[in-house]
């Protein structure tokens, strides 16, 4: 720790923040009824104060060093980054420090990895995974607690958060309801991932509570690929199924399909709506046009993750699988109402 | 420390990848004698035994703690995990440990981080920037020695490590000129970032080298989207001069060109060669077609970085600026020779 610096209060936050000491506390313990504007105000004052949420204080007993590990799968992969932030962002910068390690995939370096959290007296291990497929619990060879981010435990005694990914789909296909689509194709990814069979189920059911089947073809599983989005866009215009929106297990395939209805003359979105998941922003943001998708919400995965650690430190732990909502980030893809 | 295992010697190493002795100190040290296979498995199997090289048992006395402090500017920033993953990679799995921490581009929230980092007594720091711009020393801050990555100090007596821009442009030029293009254009990104004029001035004075101007309008900045690629293409088309190549300063610009061109009948690599750069692999190797472009190798940024650290923590502190070559990842959008 540096120093014994005053404690800061959530009052020096509030004030800071210009906003009332209950409008501060129910921002920063996640509240809905305070605005997102609000909610970034608040946690910014907290956080260039410095201020430590009390059920962080409270861990911080004698006991425990303030040096939490965590564990992840794959460095490379894109949605281990919002994760890392989201678990950066919880925890007070003067209270907590997170050392960051990397298994490559590789569970023997995992194992060394452990080994040296522990050996560094870490007071918990957050173990993020590199897709939202259930991996081995590490509860056995861990005297500390642990939770789980994006990969949930096998073991529902663990506490594991990742992203709906049915809540996801079924966001997607009410606004292509609402803007009037009724013939939806649904293109989705790799079928050797949770995330291309949750999201497509996802989809047929959402459809069905409006009274719609999904239509087109009905394996609509390929890959996470532009290359697949391309393909399944001349297959379903080849195909003897008239549509009027598609919506894609992620934004690559989003992408693809987007550049083949340009490529045959159909306008999107007069002719047809598209939607894509993931909300890779940079990616899916600058395509002719821009396209509408599912953001997973990951950094609020990793918020849920760290406080959930931090009440297994505090020895209270919790366990089971939450599913953090996805939200909806319109764009011009699917703009404006069909008819 | 996880335990005193015993020692993991180089021979051990060795006679696990398969390789002799001299093989496996040469991979170990970035001997570029040693194909890049063998390299991976050296490396590979001194990960899995957790061997820990001479510089940084040399620095393991009993001054130090085996922590060291990651302080990013973005953690947001999709340029820093490549050189996380070259820094994590670098350091023992159980020799060092990182602390990772995530500034968030605030100054403040940065002096926090430096307090709490020397709190707990880390041996040394890597300042991770948000882009190649200079950034300013924190060696009046840090009692302990630092390095500077992607970012560097404006203090030559720091030591700072980088990717060479001039070097990346010329590797682009020299590749088109070898496939036979004599009329190359270059669309730049945000003029007010170093990676923009540094990549523009390279590509000027490469062409030169082969006798040839650059094409195209004199002011070749925009900024770092795919629109700007698009109406950078569209400006190419409709301008007076003949291009035969594009060289873009990153792959969103490039992948806006490939697109404009398609759409005006322009056959890549045929009738226009384009090259991107970054080496932003997910996005440029799924374009029609695929885009040539430059890696940056920031994971060896990472690595230099951490093993500059390890020096300066041995008591025999860099200084200076490291700029590492990038290096050309041909695919299609350059694919044969003209003519």
């Amino acid at each position: 720790m540096a120093g014994k610096a005053k404690a800061v209060t959530l009052a020096t936050v509030a004030q800071t923040a210009g906003v009332s000491l209950a409008t501060a506390s129910k921002a920063l313990n996640g509240k809905t009824v305070v605005s997102a504007a609000t909610r970034r105000r608040v946690e910014e004052a907290a956080r260039t104060l410095g201020f430590v949420p009390n059920h962080f204080a409270k861990a911080l007993n004698s006991a425990t060093t303030g040096v939490i590990g965590l564990l992840t799968a794959d460095l490379a992969n894109r949605f281990v980054l919002p994760i890392l932030s989201g678990v950066e962002n919880t925890l007070g910068v003067e209270s907590t420090s997170i050392i960051l390690t990397d298994a490559r995939r590789d569970p023997i370096r995992e194992r060394h990895q452990i080994a040296t959290l522990l050996g560094r007296k870490v007071d918990g291990i957050i173990v993020v995974g590199h897709s939202d497929d259930a991996r081995p619990s590490l509860a056995e060879l861990l005297p500390v607690g642990a939770t789980y981010a994006f990969a949930p435990s096998t073991s529902t005694a663990d506490a594991s958060y990742l992203s709906d990914n049915y809540e996801g789909a079924r966001l997607a296909i009410d606004h292509l309801v609402e803007g009037g689509r009724r013939s939806i194709a649904v293109l989705t990814g790799d079928p050797t991932y949770n995330a291309a069979k949750e999201r497509l189920e996802g989809a047929v059911r959402a459809a069905r509570r409006h009274g719609l089947e999904i239509v087109g073809p009905a394996n609509a599983y390929g890959d996470w690929s532009e290359e697949w989005g391309r393909y399944g866009a001349e297959s379903l215009l080849q195909g003897r199924d008239e549509f009027d929106a598609v919506f894609c297990a992620n934004d690559q395939i989003a992408r693809g399909v987007v550049d083949v209805l340009r490529d045959y003359g159909r306008e999107v979105p007069h002719d047809v709506a598209v939607v894509g998941f993931d909300n890779w922003e940079l990616y899916s943001s600058h395509s002719r046009p821009p396209i509408t998708t599912i953001d997973m919400n990951l950094e609020e995965v990793g918020r849920l993750a760290a406080l959930g650690l931090a009440a297994a430190i505090a020895g209270e732990p919790p366990s089971g699988i939450t599913r953090v909502a996805p939200r909806l980030v319109p764009r011009a893809s699917t703009a404006g109402s069909k008819q």
